[in-house]
């Protein structure tokens, strides 16, 4: 059993699923991985997403140190989220994940 | 946007991530990776899960193909629970991302 910030888990591979539940944050991430974007950009590659949940996930992101806010000394400010090396190393999982996915629906054929 | 069993995902990796949501699903494709369990020694493995929980787990697991319960005809009946092909495939996914999860922990020192 880990203990990581008051809260129990069975073991690391509890803890990693539960740092990308629901139903956005594992998309983000594979979204950055392969270059920085701006809010308004990453939101338009998130069909549905509302500004206040995209806010949200991305300072989770944030605090688990998986995605990194840089800002540019511009006028007017520049902002934009890009992976850090631990998002990155996560990416390469979730691709496979992805990839998985993808021969799941086919060989399920649960696609309707 | 996917559309599977009347819910809408955003795409496969989304989906993927919805079949191994919550606290034990992948925990338990984990512990079958290298055998087969009956109920009670899987319950065994899984310290603070209840009877009923994991009979909806993997009841769930084995709606989605992921898991196969095998009855042996002896007397007393016997029943093991054992990964399909399609588990399995997602178990070598599960395993890189435990492996991600010690590295980050590691690396986070979030341990307490």
């Amino acid at each position: 059993m880990l203990t990581i910030n008051n809260q129990n888990y069975i073991c690391s591979l509890d803890y990693a699923v539960s740092l990308i539940k629901g139903k956005w944050k594992a998309v983000i991430i594979c979204h950055l991985n392969d270059q920085s974007y701006r809010f308004l950009e990453l939101q338009r590659k998130l069909p549905g997403i509302s500004e206040k949940v995209l806010t949200e996930k991305l300072r989770e992101l944030e605090s688990d140190a998986l995605v990194e806010r840089v800002s540019y000394p511009e006028i007017p400010p520049h902002v934009e989220y890009r992976l850090t090396p631990l998002g990155l190393r996560l990416f390469t999982v979730l691709d496979l994940l992805q990839l998985w996915g993808d021969g799941y629906i086919d060989d399920q054929k649960v696609l309707k």
